[in-house]
């Protein structure tokens, strides 16, 4: 099998390519190569066939020859993220919508002119695509409103997906995935960055500032659930899909007010001492406007599985990022 | 008020510029130019400031020269149909899709370029959005999965367009237009258009093939209620709309048995022996997969106005197109 990983060098990115490298086989055959490309050249993984590259993906003729080597598994994972993509708003069309539609339409024109090509494309969409005012718990029936441009940009990359799908051009799975916590690395300047920051910091003896009350409820992944996720979609039988292609994963619905209680019953009352209530009323806003809760039936139903607590998903920081030990 | 037509030509755009000349004002302000576009050029309509040429929407720099003249009211009713976007995937994209980017596109890059610039597009989209199965009645926050690559454009060219309003780039109104029957013409091969010809055809004292049962139940809107859906997009508070600016245009549900019984009381049982009952398995599987019912409060809320009945509906037509005379 050939992958191709587009966006390797992010988190998702290295920790994905590292899974392939790890389980050395997909949908029961072995990995013989793997193209890893993202805007910066990606990290070595170790791979015997192993090429890496850094590329554009909004500019002419990329697509095609990423997609001339004829990947049977291609995993797109590249994005402009929200922030971003709501202040420049031409990069994140050129980028989230005109590199989706430019990889659809070179795997299309590559079946045209080369012959049958019908690679299965994993895709990570969001969230993000769904807009308030919300229900209680969000099905995958509920419309696409987005209130940003990055969640404009997902949603129409989703029913491209399903359109190229449906005309037998593509063979397509759209994952939206919950917020991943905890983000390894530095807190960062995101609005979302403190359900990572109130947990990773404190693991690591560091103090670490919560913006919001504590009763904010979200929904949550894991890094390795969310790999589980993108592995799962390359491997089902998109049969099973129906021409809806993309769905919600399951994430877990959680307040801040739990992920503090997990955080002290894996790394105790000290680690959750070093929590500071700084209430940023723009953090505020901005997060009462996010969905809160899912319903994930349908992707449960097709075997995607959910971290199981807030304290697996603590343990699992703990274990890839800190080496077992708690405390910096 | 300057007016742009994008799709002149059509019988919805023939009939809008009809309505505008008598009208003469919108919005309260008269009407003091009209821009007529279409890829034929569009008939006189009788403005005495009219411009009429026949364009290419999805060519480079067409949009930017049609925007220059900063029209106050912009209705985009330009499209590939539903039979054509099918089966031609390039063309599809390129008029339904590429064509409305590229119109938001010159219209942000008017106002970027030669200061504020805020005009009502109008944009004419589809029922093609929903995909099957449906709910018993499809309101506005069912989501859309569209089953063609005509509703896959449409339902972009609404994301689109909401992005682009949410942003202040453009005042943008998406109406999902109901079947319009009676349509004038000859009988055409489209799917659809057997709910006009059984009842345009009698009417002129021809004869009509009915390819479906009679308790097939679709969603319906006379040419004329199309019109006044559109100006009154025009015309309406956007502020009301939210970021969610499209919505289904209030039509007539009916059953085949409905609109014939209508043509009884309006035309007599002569009329209805004209029709002949000759079923087609591919139009009844066809059928079978469109949208039977709409939930429209929040268009009627929005003071939209559906037909009354089909008596109506039919009655429209022999006023319009038959100068008040049944029977041929």
């Amino acid at each position: 099998m050939h992958i191709l990983v587009i966006g390797a060098a992010g988190m998702i990115g290295r920790k994905l390519t590292a899974a392939l490298r790890k389980n050395g086989s997909i949908r029961g055959k072995e990995i013989s190569k793997v193209t890893l490309v993202d805007v910066v050249e990606p990290p070595a993984v170790g791979f015997a066939n192993e090429v890496r590259q850094a590329i554009d993906v909004s500019a002419p003729g990329v697509s095609e020859k990423l997609v001339a080597g004829r990947p049977d598994v291609i995993f797109h994972l590249a994005a402009i993220v929200s922030g971003e993509a709501e202040a420049d708003f031409d990069k994140g069309y050129r980028i989230n919508l005109d590199g989706m539609r430019f990889l659809l339409e070179a795997i299309r024109q590559e079946g045209l002119r080369q012959g049958p090509y019908l690679p299965r494309l994993v895709f990570t969409s969001s969230i993000a695509v769904f807009g308030a005012p919300f229900p209680e718990a969000i099905g995958d029936e509920f419309f696409h409103t987005p209130l940003t441009s990055y969640g404009t940009q997902k949603a129409i990359d989703e029913l491209l997906l399903a359109d190229y799908s449906r005309k037998g051009f593509v063979d397509g799975v759209g994952i939206r995935l919950p917020t991943i916590v905890i983000r390894p690395g530095k807190p960062n300047a995101a609005a979302s960055g403190f359900f990572s920051n109130i947990l990773r910091e404190p693991l690591s003896g560091k103090e670490a500032v919560l913006p919001v009350s504590k009763d904010v409820r979200h929904w949550f992944a894991s890094p390795r659930a969310a790999i589980g996720f993108l592995l799962h979609a390359a491997e089902i039988d998109t049969q099973k899909l129906g021409w809806r292609r993309s769905l919600s994963a399951p994430g877990l619905s959680a307040t801040v007010g739990e992920e503090i209680e997990a955080l002290r019953r894996v790394a105790g009352d000290k680690a959750v001492a070093l929590i500071r209530d700084v209430p940023d009323p723009t953090i505020i806003r901005i997060v009462d406007g996010w969905a809160r809760n899912f319903d994930a039936r349908r992707a449960l139903s097709l075997g995607f599985k959910a971290d199981r607590d807030f304290d697996e998903i603590i343990r699992i920081h703990v274990e890839e990022e800190l080496g077992g030990k708690i405390g910096g």
